[in-house]
């Protein structure tokens, strides 16, 4: 067991020391380094690709399913669109430096809100590799120091990628501690790394919610979580009913298995006679189970009852629960009983109807007119996220370069003194 | 034991519900509760006067000395300077529905991360009833619910004030439990609230060490912390000696017992011979005991000589550490080691050496030629302060109103849906 502790002990210290020489890095420095590593990647590939072969080969041992084996797969095409990635974030802003508020008191003190690096970023993620990259990227782009911890499955795959991650830090003169990875499968590690709230400035869990619950019970630092994602259409009285439509399909049909997709189509009474029958025939057509409170049992045949249960789960999967709510207010209500605060939308025509579901539902993604599946990084502009925080504190909804980061308070004077 | 995990809930229960309704109060509607609040202090001083003196009877049986009863003590005159502390937070902008950014995305979504209250906070504090009404103005500006615990000293004065803020809320039409006391001082209470990060959002203690240190373990909701202040002013080899002086005096002595006081002077070595003896001479004046490196203790032979410990001891008291430092690299090394990362100053008339302290120290609050005094909310414009946060989560140093906040993102879309 001391072995972990002095493993985790030296991870974190190495960190340390190259948060604080990243803190002065150049945003050109980084730069070079991302385009490097870019390169890399690319003419490496073939070292890259045996790695991941043996992860591949293992994977069915770990009980990997079809789908989690294409995420865990490196492919030359797959690495160049990860090295794409990386020069996407050579291009974003530089967070770092930006005054973000600036104020000259009256008695001449110039007061400046300065955004610095949170510092060290632990990152613990699922089994796949290009996350590796991106999560690199990211953190070295805000100029945070990293430990990187991926799942099991991708240990070789992960372990080529930080080889040459490295190699572009020495190569770019950054410090080679600035991205570690945990170089073992062996979990008291994880345990070991979040008791150093001394040396870690936040830890980033994505994957499972029992991981997550396991990270928040055991983390003597502040954690970045990202829970359930039970995310609500509301169909309003007044809207467009092809709109809705539309948008519904999209926000459960897309992509179900992610956590902006929708649970749950709560529909105005009003019109729950003429629009869930279409809702249905949709519906039916994109093979989605429908579990339905007995108003909605009675105007679609087809649907299941729906248990209180039903209404509080996130289903990941081709499954809708479906709600007749009185009216909007009922809907804003349902939404804070069983929802998890994450993304909901309403289809609407009426703007006092708008207006008062994005000023009362508190999530951290409200929708007017488009489909849930927005709420995410790149959608919204952020330029690529390294999760989606359930919190209020600190970072809310997607989590990209400048959720990354702190503040300083730096001051310029002329001698003054407080009276 | 169960009687105060019922009164826990029930607390609990009632600000999630008084937060749910902030969220939509208007601003106008908080500044008329601010002002009403003020007029009742004054018009009900006397209840004020005559439940503080139960309290001011009581301290000398809880130990308190004569700075603590102090504090402790409410009298008209000081209630009327209550009431101005409202009428200035009734002043300040409203920091809630800001449109902290924007941006239309390429498909024409509208995208706003918009200002929203971070919903129920719990507030552990010291015996100073003023604190109350602080606290409670500057969480309901914000927007949120606050259930506070003030110091069992002051219990009664608390009971009296928050009868009035009460009554404000109810004549101005506010929910009545938007502002709770904890009206016991059973310590198994705030054992029970801390368990309740279902319905807290954070947990903002002030106080002693060992008070934030129990919080932080016990605490399933995020905490802001406020830990110590091992503050210090560093002269340069540049440095004009008539401000360093001035600066040295105030940051040291003007209130020596609060976090943004300096604990620590360093001094470059090209200057030591000089400025050393005219430092010891106006710290000699001001009964400050001085504790040197060997260095120091040659060039001043009053000084004793420091430890080790002695670095790294916030003194709160007439007591300084002094060190000879060889460059300013040196000093900021010094400082990264020893200090608490709150509050540095540099003193120079060098613009490189200004560059590299400010962008070097990672400190909360980094100064160039002004007292470490100034780190503080009021001094820096945010016009009052709950607290100063040692952290570099969410909020770093002065938390005011603004820092009580989160935000939401509301997109405005025209049916877009994700490819």
């Amino acid at each position: 067991m001391s072995e972990w502790v002095e493993y985790a002990d030296q991870l974190t210290k190495q960190a340390r020391q190259a948060s604080r020489q990243l803190a002065l890095v150049s945003g050109a420095q980084k730069q070079r380094w991302l385009h490097r590593a870019a390169e890399l990647l690319v003419v490496r590939a073939e070292e890259v690709v045996a790695a991941n072969q043996r992860d591949l080969e293992a994977a069915p041992g770990y009980g990997l399913n079809a789908a989690a084996i294409d995420r865990l797969k490196l492919t030359p095409q797959r690495l160049k669109s990860v090295a794409a990635a990386l020069a996407d974030v050579a291009l974003l802003p530089d967070p770092i430096g930006e005054v973000i508020d600036s104020t000259v008191r009256p008695n001449g003190l110039s007061v400046n809100r300065v955004r610095v690096p949170l510092g060290v970023v632990f990152f613990i993620y699922e089994s796949r590799p290009n996350v590796t990259i991106d999560a690199a990227s990211l953190c070295l782009k805000s100029g945070n120091a990293v430990i990187l911890r991926g799942g099991k499955e991708a240990l070789h795959s992960n372990l080529a990628l930080h080889r040459i991650l490295t190699d572009a830090l020495i190569e770019t003169g950054l410090p080679e501690h600035a991205v570690q990875l945990v170089q073992t499968t062996e979990r008291a590690v994880v345990g070991e790394l979040l008791k150093r709230g001394d040396r870690i400035d936040v830890t980033i869990p994505r994957g499972g919610k029992s991981l997550i619950e396991r990270v928040v019970n055991e983390a003597t630092m502040p954690v970045i979580k990202h829970f359930d994602g039970i995310c609500h259409v509301y169909v309003d009285e007044s809207a467009d009913f092809d709109m809705a439509l539309a948008i519904l399909k999209n926000s459960k049909c897309q992509r179900p298995g992610v956590c902006n997709a929708a649970e749950c189509l709560l529909v105005h009474a009003a019109i729950a006679e003429t629009f869930l029958p279409k809702a249905a025939a949709m519906l039916h057509a994109e093979k989605v189970e429908m579990r339905g409170c007995p108003r909605t049992c009675r105007l679609i045949p087809t649907a299941k009852p729906a248990t209180d249960a039903d209404f509080r789960t996130e289903y990941l999967d081709l499954i809708l629960s479906i709600k007749v709510v009185d009216d909007l207010t009922a809907a804003i209500d349902h939404i804070d009983a069983y929802g998890s605060h994450h993304t909901e939308t309403i289809v609407t025509t009426n703007l006092p109807a708008a207006m008062r579901f994005t000023a009362e539902v508190d999530s951290a993604g409200v929708i007017v007119n488009a489909s849930t599946r927005f709420n995410d990084g790149g959608e919204f502009g952020l330029g690529a996220e390294i999760g989606i925080s359930t919190d209020k504190f600190h970072a809310r909804g997607p989590c990209g370069l400048r959720e990354l980061t702190s503040y300083k308070w730096v001051a310029y004077g002329t001698g003054q003194i407080r009276e």
